[in-house]
């Protein structure tokens, strides 16, 4: 069913991404990969939806991965809601309580514990939205012509 | 050089397309193709630039082409610029002269004719801007997972 897909190609986050974009279409959220909304700053998935809200959902795949990310409240002010997507063995008790959370493998998740809505203010979410544009067209250009140079946004 | 490029798989307004999206990156304008900017009507590229200029260009492969066009005038209120891209012996002459003109092949391009500028009111970019930025995470994301189910916008 899942065509061709190799998930030993992934890693295990980018596993856990890919189901979670694929939940978020169903939200009518559309998802990018590995943006970066500031220097020094990637967020794992980040999700536009139809009235321009801005998600970023980060990606554990482990208790040590969780444990190392010393970031992530950095990506707040990015976003009007920020979840973690983890896989079902996942210690879910170690996660704060003031996010949201979502149970994801490769071919779907599920939102457990939708995150608690901070508004960005609107100049914010405008240069977000514009960032999401410019990173998602590039990644689609370079998809539909390999022979682009690529560089960053 | 162009790595595994096949041109017979594109139709000749594609080919052009391509090479205006490549030569708009030199610009910092990023593009995407066939978009619909509302119900009816479907722009070749729709491109944006950094601080969100929206342009749109037509991709005409022969006076045939271009003469059996009814809806350009129509794409003028959703976009700050409008060119006409063309080959370098499409008969230019018949291409009104208040819009861009941009010469390309397959493999570049060249704006030759600056196009005026309109620009959009803010409440329309706000919406083209979003429109553009769904459009694009919708092929970036079916390029690196072709399994989600298709969906318009």
């Amino acid at each position: 069913m899942p065509d061709d897909f190799d998930p030993t190609i992934f890693k295990p986050g980018q596993l856990l991404a890919r189901g979670v974009c694929r939940h978020l279409l169903t939200h009518d959220f559309v998802s990018v990969e590995e943006l970066t909304p500031e220097r020094g700053l990637r967020v794992d998935v980040m999700a536009l939806g139809r009235k321009q809200e801005v998600w970023v959902v980060e990606c554990k795949s482990s208790r040590a991965d969780f444990q190392s990310d010393h970031k992530w409240q950095n990506y707040l002010p990015y976003c009007d809601r920020f979840f973690w997507a983890v896989d079902e063995d996942f210690p879910v008790e170690l996660l704060p309580e003031e996010t949201g959370l979502i149970i994801a493998d490769a071919y779907d998740a599920e939102i457990v514990r939708m995150s608690p809505e901070t508004k960005l203010a609107a100049p914010r979410r405008k240069v977000m939205v514009a960032k999401f544009a410019r990173h998602a067209a590039l990644r689609a250009h370079a998809a539909r012509d390999p022979g682009i140079t690529s560089f960053s946004l």
